[in-house]
């Protein structure tokens, strides 16, 4: 079966084909500036030549139509017609208190993800309209939504509710739900398999780190907490968002600078995290050449992200009591020797140490465990993509 | 020579008279409604009886008034005239950048303490009210300052800086200030002293826990991170503070209920913490007591304190790498039997457990270490009070 794994932004729409005997990716690509001017680009098709073109895309639906065009056309097509594509998976932000797995697509499930519209106003519309399309373009062919929070559904009461009154989170949802989930239960299986051990008393914390970074901590495969909340906006030092602050900075900026809320929730989305420490930027790895060129204040952003990983670190390690393995995953993760270096440093009297050399090493998947570590360290590149897929053909085939 | 401690508050103003000679308290009392219809009370004095007394206070100057008479009268009084009386120390909230240790007061600290107004907006100006109505009364008498903050002051850069942009830091002194100062830094000594270690080399959790909470990682004798922030809003949830929360809920509160950002702080600062999430009570002996009998919000409010604490002494423990001692202080920490054995609870696979019996028994200060455990858990009652009249009887001597 061949399977569409759909990701769709508000003006933009990202997307993969897989062929699932293989599971291998057989196309991929993504539709910028959706309603603005359109392009669709890097359709990397597996024998085929690669492109990019400037055509319009006035909305999702004709988006979608493109890339089915360009998947079935003579010269870039991997398959011959539509028939071909078994199932469609979305990636959906947020399923609220509704979804602890994917499901497939019904009136029902529709409704229940514009229920989640105000928890995630930015994602879940965009995400519908995905979905519409698709249903759309494809009559017939399910879809399948696999949502961010779903994994950290089976939190404890303890670690979601918020310290705020009750109403709210009666009212409203208000509490912690955490996002990135499909790449923690990813990784965190990925590293059971690894190391050999059965998810019951198997104690994870696994640290997704990219431009937006969150921490989970998975005892008996389960995640029991996670460092983002109600939004993607809380726990870690981002590269564009604050994490967690003092609630007061909101109010001072509101009376000092007189902005209002949504001025201030700019800021600590898209004018925080390591960008607004350093002034430099928000993308890692020009923090990590300006800190190594001697900018301090791209020093200090990157001692505060990774002093902040540390603390949540060792906070998960009280929470669970103890870990069998620290995975790291994502962009930073997989990819940064020094971040993954600084965050670790220091911890060697819990018994936990990297080894330098096979830290600094490039092969993946690959654990950086060090000699004598009670703990053990693994890098685990994410494919939140083949999730998707995974759990789309398996809802299918049932 | 006999020092007088000043706690003044916007409507109230507590008082302890020390003779530094035996460091004993002669005479304390509290002067309530201050501006309002005025109260005096509890002036309990060695030997004398007490009382309690609805004067009109209309001022601090004039509530400051009262207590000197009531101190120098024949039928209350423990001395005979204001001359006995060789210096005053103030306890004040917010010291900014400006103070890391107690100073005497003159005009340059005066308006140093003006400057920090909007960082403890409550609190400073009545704070200074007090100073003030002390100089007035007493002229010629030294006054001390001493600072919440001041303890927290050695915090590395990494430790205070937010995770927003820079400028607010320069602009505004926006960054982490902590609090409890006083407190952390007079346990921390007691605790090195008790053990007989020197501070050099020592590493200490002290868990200042009361209607308001902090915790403080206190190494080589020095405060390198604390859970107070800016304001004393961050870090764990208290009796009616939240903690630190998801930014996000500040703006759904704002779009879902047209709350203006004073309101959001109100409730933030008056109506979440434990007393938001059970419904029962800000009183953690209310809390307790309802937890016992069943109530699920009451036992929710309580996991997610000690769940919290437990959380950031794992994280502290990675910041100093490991401690020598977890210290326990002010009401709760010092008298809250269970609220010590949940917080505890789960940490001993990092060798750390308490001993039940000890932890039931109510002497202090004692040593509640279990067997085996690797890290020392001692209950230290504070005195604020205490180091403020220790820090300005040094001060005025020099």
């Amino acid at each position: 079966m061949n399977v569409l794994v759909m990701n769709a932004g508000s003006s933009s729409l990202k997307y993969q084909l897989f062929d699932m005997v293989t599971e291998t990716v057989v196309a991929k690509g993504v539709c910028e500036r959706i309603g603005i001017d359109g392009r669709l680009k890097d359709l990397l098709v597996s024998g085929k030549p690669a492109f990019a073109e400037d055509i319009p895309l006035p909305s999702h639906a004709e988006a979608i139509k493109a890339v089915l065009d360009k998947l079935t056309s003579k010269e870039y097509g991997v398959i011959s017609s539509l028939k071909e594509i078994g199932a469609v998976g979305h990636r959906v932000l947020h399923g609220g208190q509704k979804f602890s797995k994917s499901v497939l697509v019904d009136e029902n499930v529709i409704a229940a993800i514009i229920e989640c519209f105000p928890l995630g106003p930015l994602h879940n519309p965009a995400n519908l309209m995905g979905i519409r399309a698709c249903q759309e373009a494809m009559p017939g062919v399910p879809q399948v939504a696999v949502f961010d929070t779903a994994f950290h559904q089976t939190m404890p009461k303890y670690a979601y509710i918020y310290p705020i009154p009750y109403s709210y989170y009666e009212k409203y949802g208000l509490r912690r739900y955490g996002f990135h989930g499909t790449s923690h239960r990813y990784v965190a299986q990925q590293a059971l398999e690894y190391m050999g051990i059965p998810a019951k008393g198997s104690k994870l914390i696994t640290c997704h780190l990219g431009n937006g970074s969150s921490l989970a901590a998975i005892k008996d495969g389960k995640c029991v907490d996670t460092t983002m909340g109600l939004s993607p906006l809380e726990g870690l030092p981002m590269g564009t968002r604050s994490g967690s602050i003092d609630p007061t900075i909101m109010s001072v900026m509101s009376e000092e600078e007189g902005l209002t809320m949504q001025q201030i929730m700019d800021i600590l989305y898209n004018k925080s995290g390591v960008l607004g420490i350093s002034g430099v930027s928000s993308d890692f790895r020009d923090i990590t050449s300006a800190s190594a060129a001697g900018n301090e204040r791209a020093k200090l952003a990157l001692s505060i992200f990774t002093y902040d990983c540390k603390k949540y670190i060792g906070a998960y390690m009280a929470a669970i009591g103890g870990a069998d393995a620290i995975v790291f995953t994502a962009g930073l993760g997989e990819n940064s020797a020094i971040i993954r270096e600084q965050i670790i440093a220091g911890l060697e009297p819990f018994g936990i140490c990297l080894d330098k050399e096979k830290n600094n090493s490039k092969s993946q998947p690959r654990e950086i465990t060090g000699e004598g570590s009670k703990v053990r360290i693994l890098v685990i590149p994410t494919n939140e993509e083949l999730v998707i897929a995974r759990d789309t053909k398996e809802i299918v085939e049932k």
